[in-house]
């Protein structure tokens, strides 16, 4: 897995329920526009204000609609060691070829033996050698992170299942040292603003819940890059000035905002609590002005 | 629901499932040491390390296993809505009279206005009159929490069914402050080190994880409080000074290392990740020393 990943956002009809038929189509048009993959059910993905069951159930409808299971990245974070174990199988029943991990959020402060011990478990009782496991370090949100400490002793202890990892504490020096000090890792940075300083210490693309609205763009830095590096930079810089202008906003409203506006469809404007839609107005000024 | 409530610890077996026996003696345990009522799952309880059917099976058991459901208060916190409707639900079919609600804590940084969103949803798709809620403010943990605005503007909306909160940010005056404000609203503190205040603000009790070892003494401040306060001062300060000595360990594993120590049995060393337990040393010696 390597490239460009949107993390995708899960429309929603008026009772909250995932809008099956609207997922899929934006799944589609993500893999038009040039996604490599999909990280879905991650934090743009409101994967953690829906059940388990839930999340389930999204995915292997989504497979059933077409979209194929092999570049699908789930994600199957969760506080309780039985609920990750469930999602991880799950997954790899749908046959995505890697799940998306989050640490344990609920506690805070634990040790990196706790976090081990949790990774071990889980590993342990996925027990699938068809199991890759990427590690989902978003302190912003979770507060709980994966050292680099932490990161060597999963690899050392598991390796070829601790496959990578998607950093989004947005750190640039921090996704520099991963990618330098972990080859064997795959590492996507959590940003596009990221992308081609990434690929350039040799890592390996970003997901990122702005490339909802900036696949193409982001497509076309990965692109050149790939085909020699000749004009990146000034596709990086007119995708950074974009990325810096959506930023000015809570992503996950402003991005179903502007696919509301884009799509006419008024169910974009539905997010589970506690997240809240951008008014009327915030949201035809943010669709409009990007 | 009023007077001392222990946060009940949850005892797991070597694989990490509820020692559904040690849970019900320890339960008991509690109620002859003079706990009034039992926060069961809460924080302390390792709730959000269980799935959500293992929280359920628990609670069952524990009143098959002759343990009071009019008594318990179960921890129903949970990130995604559908997981608190079912928890909530269950608790009401095991008959507890009350139960005990964390915020949505996945998402940081979250508006009064989805809280409420969430939690109007919540008494909505429970749809039960006998539904009484009680606010669990844990910021520590959950960094997401209910200002006084939010409470009261639930209380407004759901009078009867908010009923009350436990209280762990640990000030003094912000408990003050809800007793007062809202006399209507049950309010317990998340420790014991504020019971005899909390009690003369107006207040019903306290909920707290140290009460596993300090009920007995918390019950004497609570009945000398009631039989018109005479020696309640001397008591309490007894009491904070008891708390302020567990205060110095991480309060899990301490609370579990001295139930191991008392009880003899090995399990209380077992804790879900990321959670640790104390080495056998520090397990000794906290245990002596208290």
């Amino acid at each position: 897995m390597k490239g460009v990943f949107a993390a995708v956002l899960t429309p929603m009809r008026d009772d909250l329920s995932v809008d099956r038929a609207a997922y899929a189509e934006h799944c589609r048009r993500l893999l038009d526009e040039g996604c490599h993959g999909l990280g879905i059910f991650g934090t743009t993905g409101e994967a953690n204000s829906l059940a388990v069951s839930e999340r389930v159930e999204a995915w292997e409808k989504l497979v059933e609609d077409g979209i194929p299971a092999d570049v699908l990245l789930p994600g199957t974070g969760a506080c309780a060691l039985p609920d990750a174990v469930t999602l991880a199988r799950e997954a790899l029943a749908v046959g995505a070829p890697g799940v998306l991990a989050l640490p344990p959020f609920y506690y805070k402060g634990v040790s990196d033996d706790g976090l081990f011990r949790f990774f071990a478990e889980l590993i342990e009782r996925v027990g699938d050698d068809r199991l890759r496991l990427f590690l989902y370090h978003i302190p912003p949100m979770a507060q709980v992170g994966f050292t680099p400490e932490l990161i060597g002793r999963l690899l050392d202890a598991y390796p070829g299942v601790v496959a990578g990892t998607k950093d989004s504490a947005g750190d640039a020096e921090r996704i520099e040292r991963l990618c330098k000090e972990f080859p064997q890792l795959t590492v996507f940075a959590g940003s596009e603003r990221f992308l081609l300083d990434t690929l350039r210490w040799g890592g390996d693309g970003c997901i990122s819940a702005t490339c909802n609205v900036t696949a193409a763009q982001s497509r076309r830095v990965y692109d050149l890059w790939a085909a020699g590096d000749a004009g990146a930079d000034a596709e990086q810089a007119s995708l950074t000035e974009t990325r810096g202008f959506l930023e000015g906003f809570p992503p996950i409203p402003a991005l179903k905002a502007i696919m509301r506006v884009r799509t006419g469809d008024a169910g974009w404007a539905n997010l589970r609590p506690p997240l809240d839609a951008l008014d009327d107005e915030r949201a035809q000024a943010v669709a409009a002005r990007l």
